[in-house]
């Protein structure tokens, strides 16, 4: 049954304009239509693809817009069909729906959607229209997302139901950041136990893909990063070694070629560099490696591999928000943090109040968090 | 029980330096040592690969040698502790070790052996010496296969025992050209039943991908290749659709995916160029697609690949010799091949006495054959 009723006045961090810093205003909700969800939020982690929209380099997003997509709140109410959640509900809102009936979500071994930004932009909702404005002016919405927002409106396929004793200011980091590291290791890769892995840069998707080798049963697990600073939290999500790669002469695949003997089982790269791809996947096994492209590399570059590190049967795949089918899989996920298989609470190193937004992201600009939650 | 004797007199296609026809010569082979083989050729396939050694195109071949690795015979004799044959066995010999014994062969996702040419150059057997001896020169060894000679000396795990009803002058395209298309597909992409493929490159190779993405169950097999002659044949071997890139304005990319709606399942570049590749890569499912290259590049080469295609999900890899590890394999594909699962016989266009072996070399320069078969 629909509750969806009046417009709601509260506050956002709205983008006006690319380079410029959000500003916090009174904006306008309006109720969620059919399908839709109305969601009082409260938290929402800052991620680096936010950061990219204000520098300008993000495909297809109009200003101004309210950005953020990493958030878990409550729902207020519904529109007309939803059936999937009611008001109360805990909910974590994430950035690659789930409609649930195109040839992708169809597809048993497919976690993309054809309602996802990529083939259609998400900066209205489906009816072609927004439900935010502000001084008179309409707002985009975000990967239909928008969780820079006391309340938002966001399509029921975008969001799911969580346990009801989940902290929303620890889980929210799912719907992005934790996911793609975690379900990179355990999804994409499929990490086997007893197996031998490398991870190329300890940000927080990095620390995510550990946390993942850990859970799937890896028994080494190699952490890489020129920042030493970055170990102690890597091998507290269980890495069992730290390297840097400017403490050897030899170029880094070498180093770990020799550490076990005929390269790793699983690598990972999560920086985004043409150079330290090439050099995860170099250090894999020549026959039977395994490598994961997780970092995301600028716009219109290229990789030059060498044809040879494949032929010989090595595998290089991407992954796409860690291979999950999001909205059946962020309940599992939470229930398993709850049966703490892992901790993920270990990322979020700040947390701040909603109104000092800014000065989350300039934490992450100065590279002082891994992640930064802020708090309604 | 040991056998080995005399040395035998025979005839070779010996390769006296890079550049020059092979010279059918009159050789001394000595006899099996442990662990070793003597076998009776009966019939060899020419592969490009030992072009590119006359070519002086291959790492780490010395000359002279006695090339020759897609071969097929019988047992004339062993050597101490060979227990998997015995003289009158009709046997394979195949370019890619199974030892059994190392890490990657106890891998059972492995199908490396640390025996092959890449970890241990084969000119000469294990114990660093030769069998073959002409007009007083010592000969080398290639692959330790060597086909192109009335009899040959191998590791044991370098052949593998056959049904005895198999024909050798048909089956010998098993230790290598075949294997590595066909197992590109069943074994290195794993196609799936009802999936659609795309088979760049109409070769033995590219043919012996349609053979087995077809015996693999995919329900639409699309074969592209600039010269059309070779349609009628990838048509009577499986593909459901031949395209020439050339009839189409637009990249061939794009033609497959607008006619596959979202791209093929899984696509094989089985030419060796690096555009063919990216075209490849790009031709498969944006999330679920798989790419594998069969194809050799020149060596010193590189593929610039646009990180944003493997970032959605796509996978990339290589196959190594279908995948197979030979000697447990070799034997089932045989009796595969004698339960008619597929028809390997169609790559056969041509077949010569082996005394006519710089006939068959002309065939394949010029491009006239798929395979040519060697008769002793």
């Amino acid at each position: 049954m629909a509750t969806s009723g009046k417009v709601i006045r509260c506050r956002a961090a709205v983008a006006w304009a690319a380079g410029k810093s959000l500003s916090v205003e009174e904006i306008e909700v309006a109720p969620p239509k059919a399908r839709e969800v109305r969601v009082k939020m409260v938290a929402t982690g800052i991620c680096h693809t936010d950061e990219h929209v204000l520098e300008g380099n993000f495909p297809d997003v109009d200003f101004p817009v309210i950005l953020g997509h990493e958030g878990a709140g409550i729902v207020e109410s519904i529109g007309e069909g939803v059936t999937s959640v009611k008001p109360g509900d805990k909910v974590i809102l994430f950035p690659l729906p789930q409609c649930g009936e195109c040839s992708f979500c169809l597809n048993p071994d497919s976690n993309y959607c054809l309602k996802s930004h990529l083939t259609e932009p998400q900066n209205l909702m489906p009816d072609k229209t927004t439900r935010f404005t502000c001084k008179g002016k309409q707002i985009q919405h975000f990967l239909w997302n928008s969780t820079f927002a006391e309340y938002t409106v966001v399509p029921e396929y975008t969001l799911a139901k969580i346990d009801a004793a989940a902290p929303l200011d620890k889980v929210c980091v799912f719907a992005c950041g934790f996911s793609t590291g975690y379900g990179a290791a355990v999804n994409t890769a499929k990490v086997k136990l007893g197996s031998t892995c490398a991870v190329f840069g300890l940000g927080g998707v990095g620390l995510s893909v550990v946390m993942g080798c850990k859970a799937a049963g890896a028994s080494r697990i190699i952490a890489i990063d020129i920042n030493k600073d970055k170990f102690a939290k890597a091998k507290e999500m269980g890495a069992t070694e730290c390297i840097n790669p400017q403490d050897f002469k030899k170029p880094i695949q070498q180093v770990l070629t020799e550490m076990t003997g005929h390269g790793v089982d699983y690598s990972f790269e999560a920086i985004g560099t043409a150079d330290t791809l090439i050099a995860a996947l170099a250090s894999c096994n020549m026959n039977t490696g395994v490598c994961v492209m997780v970092g995301v590399l600028p716009a219109g570059s290229t990789v030059p591999i060498d044809p040879f590190l494949l032929l010989s049967g090595r595998t290089c795949k991407g992954t796409l928000a860690g291979g999950w089918k999001m909205r059946d899989s962020i309940p599992k996920l939470v229930a398993s943090y709850l049966e703490k298989k892992f901790n993920s609470d270990l990322l979020i190193t700040h947390t701040l109040p909603f109104a000092k937004i800014n000065e989350g992201f300039e934490l992450l600009r100065a590279g002082k968090s891994i992640r930064t939650v802020m708090l309604f």
